[in-house]
């Protein structure tokens, strides 16, 4: 993991998700991202608990404004086990997305170390995300290069 | 989960990897895909007990060749919960390959569509994969379609 000093400034704080962090704005946020429906406490804290159980295995990083104690960036990693590459573990980058009001600060370019810096610590050969084209920049900032087109297929 | 009668028939099973595939070629037939080195049976025990550990949630599929009683497809997917889409849930596939020798058979197909229907049956919104752009066309005629951009960062 990250020194704790390179997480923390006097603006604000990087940590992993906390169970409380539903009343700080964190459901509002990932509404910026994508489809994000309103989520019931109880729905919330069943899923924070499933998610619990998979420690390391899968972390959400979010980055908690001091001033106001608000969520304004998050993002998250899941570790997939592997046959390949000798038993080979690779990271999977999810659902990274800054608050409107808070861009500019490199809050992305933080979400993102946080998370690979994960990954690596978990031993993974490779990190990987799928992203728009007008986000490809700002991964390839972040030491990313463009490998292969992601597949969907939606269910109804 | 696909009925019985479409997994199987007189010439190869569809069924989720055993403990014992690593004698009928299993790791062989993943390095066909990419790099992948020897394993030993310890290695591979232990990481086939990892996966099993989660269950549903992680589930490798292969198809046996009835004759021979060797692996000759593989694919495998995951399912990650999310908070987004309402506590949604995706399917991720990964490490799809079919045996030089056995091409043509339709196998490729098979063992997307035992993927997929596992990650409809466990209620997720999308299944989604990385691919090379000459695959493109064999996985829309599984009915998926491309999407984003995959960005990668390898480890040193």
């Amino acid at each position: 993991m990250l020194a704790d000093d390179s997480n923390n400034d006097e603006k604000c704080r990087t940590r992993r998700l906390e169970i409380t962090d539903k009343n700080k704005g964190f459901i509002e946020l990932l509404r910026q991202l994508t489809v994000c429906d309103s989520v019931s406490d109880k729905e919330f804290e069943d899923r924070f608990r499933e998610l619990a159980c998979e420690g390391d295995d899968h972390v959400i990083c979010v980055v908690e404004e001091n001033e106001t104690g608000k969520i304004i960036a998050t993002g998250s990693v899941f570790i997939e086990k592997k046959f390949i590459r000798k038993c080979g573990k690779v990271g999977h980058i999810e659902d990274v997305v800054v608050d409107a009001n808070a861009r500019g600060m490199q809050l992305g370019k933080k979400i993102i170390e946080f998370l690979t810096e994960h990954a690596r610590s978990m031993g993974c050969y490779k990190v990987i995300l799928d992203c728009s084209a007008e986000n490809r920049v700002f991964y390839e900032k972040c030491g990313f290069k463009e490998k292969e087109i992601q597949m969907v297929k939606y269910f109804p």
